[in-house]
């Protein structure tokens, strides 16, 4: 088995990247309280014609929506079945407030972790997103924007650290031993929660198909001082193998101190992923692109994102695409 | 006479929905003092013309631009003219400020307002739209956004309330006899400012014809604690039958309690406006939109606006209209 | 030779607007110290090709990423070759922080700015734009924002004032004497601060070249009380040569006097431009337009800006365009 390198993905310069829609805007749970994970496969179908019809060919079936990992194997059949009907991809599988480290549940997530990357490796999967966020507090879940409030945070305890190194580094020579890649998702007030943090992380791990995914929209969002997210990146992009991309108006105010922050589409944020993109892609990352947006109608700014995202990758990619006569769907027309 | 449902409208699953653009962006009085009121069908014109071209088929002559219920006959012929000859339509007539309990000038606005009533039935106009909102305070007209001044507000008084109740049951009559709608439009600190107390209205007033205009925008704009849009809009859904659609920025610091918001297009505000439309329809919803926006170039957020909304209207709607060839303007091409 | 009018420009109503890239989202500086001043050509080529594919067919070679006026004359050649064999034009000069008034480095910012006006002759272009702001102080490099942090300030001393007068009249008649006009850029805290200011400015200056550009974005984004960009740009109009445009939004709790901005697109921000470029227009303004935008993936936002003030210029020009079957990079498809 070619393991990938540690950058991620398969695909060359003139490859076309995947953008995926993560499933983030959508609920697992209905307001009449019934579960997608029970839905007949006709009703997993509105929704993902939901996204095709945003303009996506490629879908992250991100946990919080759906657990694919835990269908048993003739309702895993018609759940791809029912992505192959919409025309939609899947290359990359999220988890979402799974901590291996989660007091309550961290062994059930370990266990679990364990068959999301059996189940990408027998999809074909390239990648599986895991991170160490646990469930929203009751006050994150009453404000208007969660991130307002402070979340559970990873203890500075070397035991429970030691635990997060232990498990990854075993997820990740599982995944390797199935030719899939795990990127790690930075969030804030983990062991993940840093750039330098993250970096460390991933050095102890030390399994090459272990890497990151520079979620900086998770952390500018922050109504506390953040570092850069140049600097950030900087740091993190050496280790990136997937790609969360996402999107803030960040304001502050030295004279108060105050921050405030409000979800924005990627081209109008403070993050320039114009330039982080390039960056990246002058590092050697070759991976997915996984298009999210909270606030407000988060499907529509992620096709907005993805379509800027197509704009801004790099020319030579356009290029090609354009000689072929196939023009991707956020290409200018 | 068929009296259409209390949901507003005569279009079904299949039809387009009409999506008009506010006059709101139109002062009725220029910076030289010249008054729309008193204009010559020309200049009219003009301004009909610029709506026209920002791409809309639709248009709610608004009164805060032109009270088309105070143009006597031969003027209010020439009007209908010129909407036309910009190949335009009304379906809808709203009023702005003009409050039946307004302290000084109540009486003389119900007078008006039951010439509302009759010039949309002369015009065939489906719905009209009252409200409780009085004048800007001297505050809020220095104010950068009104809306962040405090405003008049309906006394905690039964007598008046009472005359509210009385007033728009007198109105909602009258319109039923004319087969037109009522819509009464919330707003913040009115008897109309929270949904269960518009819904409490609505009841008190008790004829069919009367409904709601989730004005949604108008309360999450605010620099206070508020509802969730999606709370409030599940008590009022049931009562709607007509809808000004806006959206805004907004952004709460928890620590601080402070609140902050800033106007924005549908697609990029708080209120998710694909969920909200969504549950709308289901709802039985067939009314009218307005689009509105305030701050900036009013007119070309209200076209990105109704772009917008075309995109997330049922898909039942937009695959009829591809059958037919016939794409609405904001389709994605 | 034939002086331009004061309002700017050689077009007339029937003509396209000039709207050129600002080079303000490219440092002069890399991250690996290289200096685009001794870039060769190729290096050029790349950064240009990048405008060019964002749409523009105009740049202007804003001096913090180039200073063509101190190319030698075959390194300017070069220059000139460059921008041509993309397909671009230039018709105006940007300096940035070089103010003649600068106490390190006035006297040799005067001697470089009537080089700028020998380049700007010698390369056929309309304008030059210089301003009076100083190079951002350490807390303004650290800032998210650098307008949330003081800025240097020019004092309240005639004798400084008069050699700010003397200066700028110097190089108006100099640019007068070669056919070119000089815009003086608004910015706060120096005598271009404020609408009154400006034209005081203007006209103890009295060199009819000489003329304003009204970058109200440098205002509206200050996190303090500000006039309102309608009346300043009331006082500035009949002195407008040439005119960066961007824009903010801006966020005020009267409240607290809590003041936020962040920027915005053109069509988002505080300044709504179709009003203000229809009364630029109106009251004769034939100036060019150049894109601005700081923030995330300004080049983007600054074609975006570029778009739509492509839909906001009168409709004579456009429907020119429509009759000769040219469309504008930005109409309406």
């Amino acid at each position: 088995m070619t393991l990938q390198a540690p950058l991620g993905g398969v695909r060359d310069d003139e490859g076309d990247w995947p953008i995926a829609a993560a499933m983030i805007n959508f609920p697992g749970v209905r307001r009449d309280g019934s579960a997608v994970q029970d839905d007949p496969p006709e009703r997993w179908a509105d929704t993902i014609a939901e996204v095709a019809r945003a303009g996506f060919d490629h879908l992250d079936p991100t946990d919080s929506w759906l657990r694919i990992a835990d269908l048993d194997p003739s309702r895993l059949d018609e759940f791809v079945g029912v992505v192959a009907d919409a025309g939609l991809r899947m290359v990359s599988l999220s988890t979402s407030r799974r901590s291996i480290l989660d007091p309550a549940a961290g062994d059930e997530h370990l266990a679990y972790s364990h068959r999301v990357v059996d189940t990408a490796a027998a999809l074909g999967l390239e990648v599986v997103n895991f991170g160490l966020m646990q469930p929203l507090t009751a006050a994150q879940q009453e404000a208007l924007w969660f991130w307002t409030e402070p979340g559970p945070r990873d203890p500075d305890d070397p035991a429970v650290r030691a635990r997060a190194v232990g498990g990854f580094r075993e997820l990740g020579r599982h995944a390797e031993s199935v030719g899939v890649l795990v990127s790690l998702e930075m969030y804030e007030d983990t062991y993940l929660g840093t750039a330098d943090g993250a970096v460390r992380l991933i050095e102890e791990i030390d399994v090459p198909a272990v890497g990151l995914n520079p979620d900086l929209g998770n952390i500018v969002r922050l109504h506390r001082p953040i570092e850069h997210w140049r600097s950030m990146l900087d740091t993190v992009l050496p280790h990136t193998n997937y790609w969360h991309v996402k999107n803030y108006l960040r304001m502050e105010d030295p004279a108060t101190g105050a921050v405030l922050t409000a979800p924005a589409p990627l081209e109008l944020g403070v993050i320039d992923y114009r330039t982080a993109v390039r960056e990246a892609i002058d590092a050697g990352f070759r991976g997915a692109f996984c298009a999210e947006h909270y606030g407000g109608d988060g499907l529509s700014v992620s096709a907005a994102n993805r379509d800027y995202l197509r704009r801004v990758l790099p020319v030579r990619n356009r290029v090609q695409r354009e000689r072929t006569g196939a023009a991707g769907p956020g290409e200018p027309r």
